[in-house]
Formats: C-alpha cells, structure tokens, sequence
C-alpha cells in the first residue's frame, strides 16, 4: 500500500507536447495491471494528433481544453470524463486560465505512440 | 470513444457503506481492461473494514477522510494518491464539512468483497 500526494512526485516534460508534464502516480512497479498518470498542460500548451497502441481512461482534475478524438472536437473541463479506445488519433490543446490538469489510466502494456501528420 | 461529465453519471447506494453512492464513470462495457469509478461519501459517512480481491488505485477530488489500511491509519485529503493492493483490509470515515469523493479504478475482473470483523 502507499499513500503520497500528486504534488510531491516528479514531473517530466512531454517531448511531443508543448508546455506539458507526466507524473506517475501509481506506476508498474506498484500496481499490477494498470498505471495512473497526471498530465499538466500549461494554458496554450498541448499534444499534437497521435495514435497510442493502449487504452486511455481519463478525468479532468483543473482547467480547461479544446480536445480531438477521431473527427470531433469537444471542449472539456473538470469533472469531464474521456475514454479514447487503443488507436484512435487525438490531440489536446489547453485553453488560457488555468493549467489544464487530468488524469490518464492506461493498462501495463507497451504503448506505442505515433504522431499523425495533418494533411 | 466517449465524452461525459461525472455528475450526469447515475449514482447506486453502496449497501455496506454509510451516506455512500458509486458511479461507473468507465465501465468493462467501454474499457477492456479497467473500470474507473467515483465514491461520495457524505461527511461523516464511510465504509467499514473490508477486503477487496481486486487493487484499487485512488486518487481524492474533493473532501477529506480518515482511512485504513492495513494496520494503518492516515488522513487523506484532495491530490492524494492511494494504493489499496488486492486482500488489503481498509476503511473509510468522511470527515466532516464536505462530501468526500474520490476516484477508484479496479481491473475487469470479479471483485469478492469481505467484510473484516473488528476484534
């Protein structure tokens, strides 16, 4: 068992995102099945359209954001909650205000991401 | 894929509990792996000693509470992170003031619950 908060466990920069950071707040090596993440994007930062070869089930903790799943573009905010099946493209772009904050839980699997060119 | 908010999300009564309701945020109808869900507990409220076959991984929203787990006994409150390994003893008491609410993901597979006999 563990217990810590969100706060104190490091973040690291996103490379394929702007102004964004991951921490993993339960990680493979604690839970067996699956990993619990916080993303924080800075208001006006994001990710670009990609694929993950793994299931996203998400709840928005803070702020605000215009996000793209498949064809659609829906705006978001606290308490939303989002679930993006393995191999759908998507994209996030954090509105100005507050940071845009969710959590992300993905099963231990090896996630393969590959960005989609925009035509 | 799907987009929607917590609070539109019914809410079941969780028998065991005391001022507890459950909702299914993410169920194994959508997720093939995991479900997410979102406890409230009113103040005051909570769940006695129990077991879980299946972990939990938590993370707190609003509220604060008293839990155990193990032979543990810790204050939470919104931000912290919980890991909650399967066949763990834990409880739960909300503390006054507002509702405690938190998220508990589990994974797909067949959750025995046990109440734990205090000695």
């Amino acid at each position: 068992m563990s217990v810590k908060h969100a706060n104190d466990i490091p973040a690291e920069a996103v490379s394929a995102g702007t102004g964004t950071t991951r921490q993993v707040l339960i990680g493979p090596d604690e839970g067996p099945n699956f990993a619990m993440r916080r993303f924080i994007m800075e208001p006006g930062g994001g990710m670009p359209k990609h694929t993950n070869s793994v299931e996203h089930e998400q709840y928005v903790l803070r702020g605000a954001a215009t996000i793209g799943i498949g064809d659609k573009t829906i705006e978001v905010s606290e308490g939303d909650v989002v679930y993006i099946a393995a191999g759908t493209p998507h994209w996030y772009s954090a509105k100005e205000g507050e940071p845009f904050e969710f959590l992300c839980v993905v099963p231990n699997e090896e996630d393969k991401i590959e960005l989609v060119e925009e035509k």
